[in-house]
């Protein structure tokens, strides 16, 4: 490992044409094509190559993929074991370097590049280290897991020795969690069947479809249509029963007065959260929302962009569910970080891994948070939605109603030649055959 | 007007040498190259044509460019007259476009390209008033002007009810303090002597020069390192005596227990205010900050993204003195929405001009300001720096320390031909000539 240097980053544009069937559509994206800005990162060994992605919803992936090349820039001629050894320094050093942070900072399409890049890193970190990804950060001493965060900007609420009790406290029970985890898998919720654009027959179907497979916890998007929303509520609880759980997504359709007023509609559907009631810069419109339905939870996460963000979300309780997202915030260093100040404020964390890659890489996330920071699984769920498995080598695996732990070495976001082949954009065989 | 329609949108990428000269160097930003992504609205009418602007500087200028692109295509085709009577309107739809809402939303690269392009609408539609804009703004009737915001996620705080009051308790003065403007031209401070990188002895004798211009105010970058910021500090008192208007900007570089600290040192420096102290996220951290140093006052609002975080610095009293920039807000528009939250909640208007490019839009936002909007000077100035005036075509012009009210009808942010032959990138003979 000593002598391997970074060769090459390359950033591709890969579409998948979800919207063909309304699969991920909701109140404010109505017709997605999920994507991913995949970042592909060559060493001077044929048999290291690190893949990270991060996610978008069609048009504008490739601003993304154009910010992964100007990261990628400024890693390549290093040593991966100084990159891998550093590599908190090493995210802050980029993350810094201004003329990209200037168009942030840390935030928007520099972001998810840097969320890309990281990720890519964290998969060749996995792989020599023979490990996944969640086994790595499982197996690091808390001293070594403090070193892959940036803390610039949240040492007012966490600081590093903060930080290491919260991991030191668990320390001892990691290897009977891992083990736990392994034999039960990691609870799950699916949004396969809640998509907005779906008739109620198709939700129906779907709903008796997935109860079948084992699911327990069902998410439906709500915030186009008050009156359509509450008709597809009685809908999926006649269909679900009054005991499973049931979450509703605005994707931040509504104002802070309108999310109130139909959250009042909507409580006697007991829905355990509402997700994105507005938008997700509000923490102070959040903490409204969230002190005036409560005990429903306010979730949210997905477009939160960074630890600042999450640390002042945290700070005034307005966030009940966190659903941070690792190709949002920069990759799974700064996820880390969020997951400690997650633990230290007891908010229980349920990233957001509705599509395509990421539920992929956010599992790793989930597992990592219960092995070795919150070590709680209470009111925690990961979501998952199906889609276009056999495009990648490795896709996460649900079975029951569980994400099965992965074991395949590093992030396991690599795609097939024949994914990469079909839905490369826009030379891919689907973008081509008249089909888009 | 009627059939006039939009029928092409350039983005070009323009960037200026400045690193060469360390001019706009700072704690965080050490070797800028000052650049604009140039919004370039084609219309069917030859002499009609929007210039507009957002200001990065310098790598990753061609992603803003791209992102100008993907929002053009949203508007051609479509007719001048029906985009300037409902811009409210074609503002909400355009930020909310689904796939690069997802990149954002409402800030980072996407952000900054839509602020380019409305500028550029808003450089049309004084053209067609035969105005400039400040004047096409301070002649509205408040209905007028409210139908160009969008209150989407602030009405929490600001009701379109509310707004209207706030501009109609001052409609009556408008003549009045339009005359006097005219007469006095916009209070103004300069950031041209104290960028980090200049010596002593070149901030010495740059002190020296504005005041011989009749600069009563001025700004000088700290954050490196607190050691060498208190000499500069002792040089400037020296130099510019105990009465002149003294400010300090840290650009981000600290986190909020440094910046209280720093500001116990530099508090017998009498600063008016400390500006960017920590993360521009981070609303709790300012008012922590605003507490313990009172009655020094917190300026932030340069990498402030978007009306919805405003909005909580305001509620939070986080933000002495408000320094939005309208090319990192989604524009004029979006300013707009800013001023009236700030007329409301009594926080002075010192806007981001500190650069070319900048100086020439901000300064109608000011004179707009205190037409129609605050009707006040007391606690505002307007920032000023010096450089590569002769690229644009109307450059904005300082005399005495104060901004000249500009009457080239529109916005005034067009570039010369020989601006654009040299300073266009990677082509320019700026570029070309060897010299960088």
């Amino acid at each position: 490992m000593q002598d391997i240097t970074i060769q090459r980053i390359k950033g591709l544009d890969v579409r998948f044409p979800t919207s063909r069937t309304m699969d991920g559509s909701d109140a404010v994206n109505r017709n997605p094509d999920h994507s991913l800005a995949y970042a592909v990162i060559g060493t001077t060994v044929s048999n290291l190559t690190g893949y990270g992605i991060t996610f978008t919803i069609g048009r504008g992936n490739d601003l993304v993929v154009d910010a992964i090349r100007e990261y990628g820039r400024l890693l390549v001629g290093r040593r991966v074991s100084e990159i891998i050894e550093n590599m908190g320094e090493v995210w802050h050093e980029l993350v810094n370097y201004s003329p990209l942070r200037w168009l942030g900072p840390e935030k928007g399409v520099t972001h998810l590049a840097a969320a890309a890049v990281f990720n890519a890193l964290w998969d060749m970190y996995g792989k020599l280290e023979h490990k996944p990804v969640w086994k790595v950060i499982a197996d690091m001493p808390p001293r070594d897991l403090l070193n892959v965060i940036d803390f610039h900007y949240i040492e007012d609420v966490l600081s590093r020795d903060q930080a290491y009790e919260l991991l030191a406290r668990v320390e001892g029970g990691k290897r009977d969690r891992e083990e736990w985890i392994k034999a039960h898998g990691y609870p799950s919720y699916t949004t396969s069947a809640g998509w907005l654009g779906f008739s109620d027959d198709k939700l129906r179907q779907l709903l008796r479809e997935k109860m079948a497979l084992g699911w327990q916890s069902f998410k439906i998007k709500v915030g186009a249509s008050a009156s359509d929303d509450i008709r597809r509520l009685e809908i999926i609880r006649e269909e679900v029963g009054p005991d499973r759980n049931l979450m509703l997504d605005a994707n931040q359709a509504w104002d802070v007065p309108t999310a109130i007023e139909f959250m009042r509609q909507a409580n006697r559907f007991s829905p355990v959260w509402i997700e994105e009631p507005t938008s997700p810069d509000d923490i102070l419109g959040h903490a409204k929302i969230a002190q005036a339905i409560a005990p429903v939870g306010v979730a949210t996460g997905e477009h939160c962009h960074n630890r600042v963000m999450f640390k002042q979300f945290f700070e005034q309780g307005a966030m009940q569910y966190c659903q941070l997202d690792a190709c949002r915030l920069g990759g799974i260093n700064e996820s880390l970080a969020v997951l400690l100040m997650a633990a230290k404020y007891q908010v229980p964390v349920c990233p957001h891994a509705g599509a395509l890659g990421l539920r992929e890489v956010q599992q790793h996330v989930s597992i990592a948070d219960y092995i070795a920071v919150s070590a709680s699984l209470e009111d925690r769920m990961l979501e998952y939605a199906d889609g276009f498995q056999e495009a990648f080598v490795s896709p996460a695996v649900a079975v029951n109603g569980a994400y099965q732990v992965p074991s395949v070495h590093g992030l396991g976001v690599e795609l097939t030649d024949v994914g990469l082949q079909a839905y490369s954009y826009p030379e891919g065989s689907e973008w081509t055959s008249g089909n888009s």
